[in-house]
């Protein structure tokens, strides 16, 4: 294995470092892995956070900004961040008007925000919850109690975000957080493995010949080994399920996301997304927006997901309001 | 080999279709491989184009969009445009107040352009150009004459797109350009090599205990291999370098970019710049601005690139204008 690290140990402990010496509109709380605006707690605000195991970059710290997260846990690679750290997050994110925690639906995450949750509560601090689970490719898995929470998830902070930022309480906040999540699918495919730095080889086997279809964020198993498809195929295959899922109306509007997992050359992801448009075409769909790029990746696994997300006007307002972030940006 | 695309001949084509389908606000060229704002040629406005050879995305067509690029021409992988193509680039972003081209030093891209500008002046349209040389490696190399022209040539679509969209002239457009690539080095590194479409296996052999040093973006040599080293000792390797090249006084502000290599997680990136920041700092310089990201690519090659370029108050004024292109947002 060979990755531009020094101790495995130290790996999120320098990536945090390395965050706030690039974005000084963060800092990290003190002997913490938790990144906050530097401004936070923001007056008057609704704080809105999320967290999960590192080696989803920029997921979730990158989207740390104006119109996005207050702040963001980071776990160790693959590892759910602590209670404590989460209770942390959410104390220094809380202006007194409460905060949302977007959760992604792995056990490890579930239990430690709702841990932190009881003890902040305690305190007096008002937090909602939602717990995204757009992987349509398994009902529960590895780590998880039904399905997974992936890529849709970076659409629950633009909308929350946005809300929260419109000045709006958090019964308000977490309306349009489960809007997305009730509204939103997503399903990935792997052509390699990925390696943790600390263990420093492929998670998984996947011989040159295969790949894994419905895989999860973490290098768990998907739905379906096949051989090795063309991108056309493959995009076929995603698509369709994500979309039999949903089950939308001839003229819906949706967001489009094709999401690389990593590894992936952006301009694959170019490909993906030329046939990606020509089916949503083809089920009578329109495109409202279409984004193309690394949002929630998994470590240096080359593959991607496909996610679609059916928006209405509140929806559209509120993905397209400004952002200001270092993993997205809209203005 | 795996990868994301349906047939190899057709990877550029289907991905440029790809880029035009997520980003409305550019069009291709008729039976070309030439992106433009949808809105060219800007009335009133010098255009500012670049091209190359594809694989290096977001590089050049990603940066196309208001305060940036006009209009980009793609190459196949690794080749650079034709001189036909440069010509319609060129046509297409002209309002009568000229165009810049924004040039990487290697002789395929410089010939060509070249060849285009003649043709172009020919039909009474202005044309200037830059050369950007920025990789403080290699004196001449396997495709160049001359240092070759790498990351920092983003910083110069960046400064002149900002001056053209300022409404100065094409004089002025170039002069920030230049001044951009007299005050810019770069020096890179490979984990891997790239692989390309068309060849389907490594470009060069690098073993698995070995790294190569002063790589470029085609996977043409470096200056050295070594045995695999931390992330501290490649930054400090690699900064050195650039810094030593640059020969910058105390107190001097600097942009920095820490640019993955295509297959490099981000998290690394993250590492990288940390204890580039530190270096930074011992040396006496001061980041005014720091970047993080694949900005040009090779492809699925693991490895980065460190870009340092002295800004005074004019280029810091430029670099922080307002930009909205789908692979840099500055607001």
């Amino acid at each position: 294995m060979k990755k531009l690290i020094n101790d495995s140990d130290d790996v999120v402990d320098e990536m945090l470092d390395g965050m706030t010496a690039a974005y000084p509109d963060m800092r990290r709380l003190p002997d913490t892995q938790v990144l906050v605006r530097d401004d936070a707690p923001v007056d008057g605000k609704v704080g809105v956070v999320s967290g999960g195991g590192s080696g989803h970059e920029p997921t979730h710290g990158g989207y740390i900004g104006d119109g996005m997260l207050d702040g963001a846990a980071a776990g160790d690679v693959f590892s759910s961040p602590t209670a404590d750290e989460f209770e942390e997050l959410i104390a220094a994110t809380d202006s007194g008007e409460g905060v949302l925690a977007v959760i992604k639906n792995y056990e490890g995450d579930v239990m430690n925000f709702e841990t932190a949750i009881e003890m902040v509560e305690m305190e007096g601090t008002d937090v909602a919850t939602v717990v995204v689970n757009d992987d349509v490719a398994v009902e529960d898995s590895l780590y998880t109690s039904g399905r997974r929470g992936v890529c849709g998830t970076i659409l629950v902070h633009k909308a929350a975000g946005a809300k929260a930022a419109e000045g709006e309480d958090l019964d308000e906040v977490q309306r349009v957080a489960q809007k997305v999540v009730d509204n939103v699918g997503t399903m990935g495919m792997a052509l390699t493995s990925c390696i943790t730095p600390e263990k420093g080889e492929a998670t998984f086997d996947l011989p040159e010949d295969e790949i894994e279809l419905g895989i999860g964020i973490h290098g768990e198993p998907g739905t379906e080994r096949t051989d090795v498809m063309s991108a056309d195929e493959i995009t076929e295959e995603l698509t369709e399920s994500v979309l039999d899922d949903l089950d939308l109306d001839e003229g819906q509007e949706v967001v489009t996301i094709v999401n690389g997992m990593g590894g992936t050359p952006l301009m694959e992801l170019f490909v993906v997304n030329r046939k990606l448009q020509e089916l949503i075409g083809d089920h009578g769909l329109e495109t409202w927006d279409a984004w193309v790029g690394d949002y929630m990746t998994s470590l240096d696994m080359e593959g991607a997901s496909i996610t679609v997300c059916a928006v209405d006007d509140e929806l559209k307002e509120l993905l397209g309001a400004p952002a200001d972030t270092p993993g997205l940006t809209v203005q």
